[in-house]
């Protein structure tokens, strides 16, 4: 096993109606001004935008408001955010959505207290030392933002779709209550589901060394998230299902399943971010695509841990076997596994590839994964 | 699955050499004087001592000593420490060594700013509201105490074996390197695969609600550290087992694997602590005899989970051959599974059901544990 250093101090405050009491919790921080982050609207039809400004007005918090993030969230809005804490002089950033609501409050709160463009942090020209502190509360499970200093923006100038991680801005408090998570349509779920088990499986085959007692932890993860995607497809009202697809969700990148690996890397992600970036497809649809064709690529190169993926998550004999069910199982709950399936078309595979290799490189894999290796993964997708 | 709150701001340093450099990491928090906390000598023959000292020493880091802490941890000595805290003002507790030294200095870094005496709050007669930071590097995986806010202390005066539990003592920074955990006596190892296990099976047979995943990661726990105890047991000095083996242990009570389930309670811990009380045997030797007993007298409240335990733990069909298996394992290992093995008269088992029951009044499982039921499951044993 590896050396590492497991550090978390979010706080999860995890069941029903625990969001009613974020401005007490935020309150008892010491903050009394925030800037509140949110999406394109959702939240005020449902009735939680209320919920939340309620709470913030009782508890004696003042904000200003933030909206319009979207899915693949732009640095132009995180731009927005920064010149909104700045003016007003706010002393933290509460995201309500999902890990594109949450990835922004991040960004927003790394930003504030940064005299340089925060873009610096993503292409890794500085470091962030300082942050506002960030609350959440989720309405989405996928991105484990809730629990991790992750996050991911994507700067519209440039079609670059880059990440920081800092323990500065894990968020100091989240909220998980898996009723807020219900109305999640069944084709985002499903994105979820292949978010959820490309952030495990990623370092789960990539790793230096594999601690058997990780990848139990993994397996756990995958069966808890097979078993609940299904249940949900058929029930999506069903709490406790609901509720293990949350909670294993955010096990899945807070730390936990790699640690003691060595790190491992992310090419699924770094693949992915550039189809998302060219295509604006939803992350975990781009997931779905990759990870069969990544695996079919990389098999060889860690046949053990892929033919213990086949026993032990679809006790199955052999790692091909293991792929062909997680293709299979993708494909069962609707989200995409070929690049046809999202109109993506093979002519611009090439240009996907170079966009991709442009991550590989800040990440460090550039010679492992060229342009040229990037399209031939693709090619069998 | 229930509401919960997950809270653990512990950070682990987990690796090789990682103690060499508690000094730098200690004085990064501001801290110039503490009080180190140690056993009965170990760590000055194998040099950790030495160590230590040196790492304090290079970052400035003033110390006073607390030595001779013993299993079960004697309240006298918490006392002690806690008055050299207070004579010499100093900022924070290092305890060096295992669970009983780092719950000895926790309940003093909790005593060392209350005005009464610090066994208040193991009667829960005054609650924890500050306490000095905790640093701790272990030298034995068993306890968890590494990456909790539980401290276990025994009153010498009354004999009672009581415990405490808040965020507030958890470690800030706790030092894991299994190398210094390759020294335990095979006795010793044994002892803690029993503590280990009893730490996830209480609440996973008597949790009011099991969710598959909490379950899952339970299992996860007992076959890693089935697993390792074995090699172990084989070749000490096996790294990765050793690693692993801790890292599981941790795992095993820092609050993750019973988020959700709606807490159970720890009627082994419970009856255990008494007969350690009173017969000073090690705590995984007490539970090692108490747990296969009372699983016998408690299966039919919660039949699927035993089900549940004996497939998923041992492949086997009933909760009759799970609970047979443990025990048959815990008899493998060389950890007493008989009140007989461990030198404890049967005569005796009133005295030590009346002691437990005291405990179990303050825990909430008065009714269920009169001292007629405690002395009933006893008697399995």
């Amino acid at each position: 096993m590896d050396a590492f250093t497991y550090y978390n101090p979010t706080r999860i405050e995890f069941g029903r109606e625990k969001e009613n009491n974020i401005g007490s919790m935020i309150a008892e921080q010491g903050i009394t001004r925030l800037l509140l982050v949110y999406g394109t609207g959702s939240i005020k039809k449902n009735g939680l935008y209320e919920r939340i400004i309620s709470s913030l007005k009782n508890a004696g918090i003042t904000y200003e408001e933030l909206d319009g993030v979207v899915s693949n969230p732009l640095l132009s809005r995180v731009h927005d955010g920064i010149d909104r804490v700045k003016s007003h002089d706010l002393q933290a950033v509460l995201g309500v959505g999902g890990g594109s609501v949450v990835d922004s409050a991040k960004a927003i709160a790394a930003g504030a207290l940064y005299e340089g463009d925060v873009w610096d942090f993503f292409i890794q020209k500085a470091s962030i030392t300082e942050a506002l502190p960030v609350y959440a509360v989720m309405t989405l499970a996928a991105t484990a933002s809730e629990m991790n200093g992750n996050s991911v923006v994507m700067n519209d100038a440039t079609k670059q779709k880059y990440s920081i991680s800092s323990v500065l801005v894990n968020p100091k408090i989240s909220v998980i209550n898996p009723e807020l998570m219900m109305s999640v349509t069944p084709e985002y779920l499903a994105y979820s589901a292949a978010d959820i088990i490309a952030h495990t499986i990623e370092v789960y085959f990539t790793a230096t060394v594999h601690p058997h007692f990780q990848s139990r932890l993994v397996e756990s993860i995958i069966k808890t998230v097979i078993e609940t995607t299904e249940i949900l497809l058929k029930d999506p009202l069903n709490y406790d299902a609901r509720a293990e697809f949350a909670w294993a969700s955010t096990q899945a990148l807070n730390g936990l399943t790699n640690s003691g690996t060595g790190g491992g890397n992310f090419p699924n992600h770094m693949i992915e971010h550039a189809l998302s970036a060219l295509f604006n497809i939803a992350h975990g649809a781009g997931l779905s695509i990759v990870i069969p064709a990544w695996m079919k690529w990389y098999q060889g190169q860690n046949p053990a841990q892929f033919e213990r993926f086949a026993k032990e998550v679809f006790g199955l004999g052999t790692a091909n076997e293991g792929i062909a069910a997680l293709e299979s199982w993708f494909s069962s709950i609707g989200t995409p596994v070929t690049l046809a399936e999202a109109d993506i078309p093979t002519e611009r595979i090439a240009e996907i590839a170079d966009n991709a290799h442009g991550l590989a490189v800040l990440w460090g894999m550039g010679t492992q994964y060229s342009s040229q290796t990037i399209a031939t993964i693709l090619k069998n997708a």
